[in-house]
């Protein structure tokens, strides 16, 4: 294991920030992590707010740094562009944005759309998540990106040969809060992957995904009639969503996904996709992202004729 | 046509109270509407804002209130109870709750349920509607009641036979303000019934539901790679949500379905319903429940063996 620094390694989404310092072999070296948001980074100017978290880890001046996810959008530092589908996942790195004139080599990597008129769809850092996962596990066809907006994803390869978003988690946390369901779903403690109301509410889903927006509301009359308890009927409102999006997904007995998350999400999303028949295997989002980013600098330098200085 | 006072008919919900003085053959005489919302009515007491608004068009003392909706919740002025499905709905007059202690006679009537322990519904006010709707229209199977949480309802003659509530109008609400969409769909110009965007987006989401939340996010998509308008993008949300409920419904091309609604709802069903395929009958909403107010009063006096005074 070497322990001298040669790359920072940035995963900055809209609401957190991600910062590991990695030997040239992956070990990691020191972490930052933050829950700044968007709009707080823009006002304080992005290169602030990465030279504060280097500074708080003495990273020295030459040390390059790689970044993915919403920095690059048209709101963020600099705007990195999409690849568009299908796409050669590998080639993130030699097709990232130099950020002009900061104080040190900084790149953005390009997130990934689907240019269809009817159907379009975009992501923005999980397209580097998916190329460590594709590192780690490359025979996989199909991959589960769990998260406010999870991205389903089919490869052949290292190309990535479509996609589809779907708002389960930001649905989530935006009916529990903000509709009638709060009275039926609110409070703050978590689902718990192996909780029969989430499971059920997987498999209902799954099953009858057209009758989602009724069945909804169907959480509040079971409130209303029989005082189910708001646990229960959070998990049920979780397992619900979960198993939409796995019908929107096609998912289907006996395939085989590649679950990229990692935590909470990690435990939910396993535990339902095997309750609806599915092979798992599991992929650290974390893992997966640092090596996507560790790989596409390297393919960046090559192609730009740069090393890394270590 | 009579000119004399017999009843007075209300029709209170969460957030909308309409009232009218109705003469004995069902004339409107006077309207008296408001947006006061249930929190700020519980705190300055349902009968003070009621005897406010008869105030306004000095209604004499001696006249009878009828009052269908929210009132009758737990939460409202006295909780008036549900009837099960199946349900002759010609009954809720029958089975009204008189208000213990009033200045004046003021009954509530019941809303309905569907005591089913997984897929439990209620309504209430809409099932005054359907009284209404159903003299109206004696032969109507099926009935769609469209707004915040529209309703699909089976009758058999004056049976209810069971409904299902879809959230339709609070999504639309909730995800064009409260979600990431708000970027994409912000704004408050009315959605016409005539917009392609709308249509195609009703056809798209009745045709696969179970592509909606993905559909959803798609919208965002198309904003960020095609600079999709926002009037055209929350047209398409309208839409996509309608459809999916037409979907879950279960609407089929020739079904003859009867529409009970008003104003921008009804335009936006209607036409969502024909480029379906259905065939509408329309029914005006607010002839409906003040229809269904008289005649459940008629019930309710008939059985408890008092007349209106006129």
């Amino acid at each position: 294991m070497s322990f001298s620094p040669a790359l920072v390694a940035v995963d900055w989404g809209t609401s957190s920030f991600r910062l590991w310092l990695m030997s040239r072999d992956g070990t990691v070296l020191a972490e930052q992590r933050s829950d700044e948001g968007m709009s707080e980074i823009a006002a304080r100017g992005f290169e602030t707010v990465l030279e504060h978290h280097l500074s708080c880890l003495s990273v020295p001046a030459n040390l390059p740094v790689v970044i993915c996810g919403m920095a690059g959008s048209r709101q963020g530092w600099v705007e990195a562009g999409y690849l568009d589908t299908p796409a050669d996942v590998t080639t993130i790195g030699a097709r990232a944005t130099l950020v002009p004139d900061a104080a040190r080599q900084v790149i953005i990597l390009p997130g990934l759309a689907v240019r269809s008129e009817s159907e379009p769809d975009v992501m923005r850092g999980e397209e580097t998540q998916l190329l460590g996962a594709h590192l780690e596990m490359p025979g996989g066809a199909r991959y589960c990106m769990p998260g406010t907006h999870s991205k389903w994803v089919s490869m052949q390869g290292a190309t990535v040969a479509g996609f589809e978003t779907f708002m389960t988690g930001e649905l989530f946390s935006t009916l529990s809060a903000r509709t009638i369901l709060v009275h039926s779903t609110g409070g703050d403690g978590p689902v718990e992957a192996n909780d029969p109301a989430f499971l059920t509410g997987v498999r209902d889903g799954w099953a009858r995904p057209a009758k989602t927006t009724h069945q909804l509301f169907s959480i509040r009359a079971g409130q209303l009639l029989y005082d189910h308890d708001t646990d229960e009927s959070r998990a049920r409102l979780s397992g619900l969503l979960i198993g939409a999006e796995f019908a929107g997904a096609g998912v289907h007995g006996d395939e085989q996904i590649g679950l990229v998350a990692s935590g909470a999400l990690q435990r939910l999303y396993h535990a339902a996709l095997t309750a609806c028949g599915a092979k798992v295997r599991d992929i650290d989002a974390d893992v997966a992202v640092r090596r996507g980013l560790m790989e596409a600098w390297q393919r960046y330098s090559n192609t730009s004729g740069e090393l890394t200085q270590s």
